[in-house]
């Protein structure tokens, strides 16, 4: 018996999405659950919430996360590289990774993946369309595709419809994970994920 | 060659305060590091950064808090009873642990574990002063003599300077940890509190 979905919601701007965007795939397999991929515009939602980006914060938050998204993930094992502009705007890569879905969709969570990478591994701009087309060209798709599909009418509104889909499933920050009707925000909720998807409730 | 102290900023109304004030005894003691217990109110502190206390976040953040100090705690093998009134003023709690530590300042942490347990895993009324006299006479100290204690002045005054102490220090939300020059926010990070005494940065 397959359980039910893990999904993992996220938004490309998130140093901790990137975290979580690492370890999620190897949870969901340990349990035998499928993963479903959703990345989202956080600022539609923190629109609604009434958040705002974390480095954005007054002191003495701001430098509290500067430090900790480094620090949180050199824990995991990773090594960030912040971007030079952040937080930047994930448009092209969030909808970049719907076209994928909607092409190729058992590879959608594999250019998540290396989108993240790209940005926080690597110190590439995903927050520029080009560094987008370059990224899942890189994956092995055909960077022209990807170009006139991320321009597409329904590819748009499907990256728009995440972020609703997001705030309807109660989701308010990057990276979350909902499954069995539990929700789970931070990438410092992993351990509860895991053991609640091996364990079960407790 | 002891280490420089560990210490644990808390408010007592905090349920995840209580989470990390289960843990902090045992990590500071297995790195061989002092352990220096600082209750305070965190109202105080967000009249400067403008937050709010969880629970009063509109949704979706309310009731996802509800349930996460519940499955948190538990995730920790802590049973956590939220009290009737939530949040609540822990002005008399803040004063007696500062009044412990005048009188006894090796029993400070004991008692500020006591008040945390009668609250949260009690299920007490710790916000109200009565209930506060009770734990700590029922810790050994004459009823009286802390009654007199937390009209002291001086106690009065320590209470608030700590929270004048956390804003220096960079403290903005309980539990939080500082030490060695760094700054851990959340019972969920206390897994990097026990890394970082243990085996030293990464």
């Amino acid at each position: 018996m397959v359980g039910a979905p893990v999904t993992f919601w996220c938004e490309f701007s998130s140093p901790y999405g990137y975290v979580g965007a690492e370890q999620i795939g190897g949870i969901a397999a340990q349990a035998g659950r499928p993963l479903v991929w959703r990345p989202f515009l956080l600022g539609g939602v923190f629109k609604v919430t009434g958040a705002r980006p974390l480095i954005e914060m007054a002191e003495p938050k701001g430098s509290y996360f500067r430090r900790d998204f480094l620090r949180t993930a050199g824990f995991y094992g990773l090594s960030i590289t912040m971007p030079q502009r952040f937080p930047f705007a994930a448009i092209a890569a969030t909808r970049a990774a719907y076209w994928v879905e909607a092409t190729a969709p058992e590879r959608m969570g594999e250019v998540v993946l290396a989108l993240y990478r790209a940005c926080y591994r690597d110190g590439r701009a995903i927050g520029e369309a080009a560094t987008v087309l370059d990224v899942v060209a890189e994956a092995g798709f055909e960077r022209a595709a990807v170009e006139a599909g991320i321009a597409e009418a329904a590819i748009k509104q499907r990256a728009i419809a995440a972020g609703e889909e997001a705030l309807a499933a109660g989701v308010f920050g990057s990276p979350f994970v909902t499954v069995d009707g539990e929700r789970f925000w931070g990438s410092d909720r992993l351990d509860q994920v895991r053991k609640w998807l091996v364990e079960g409730p407790w």
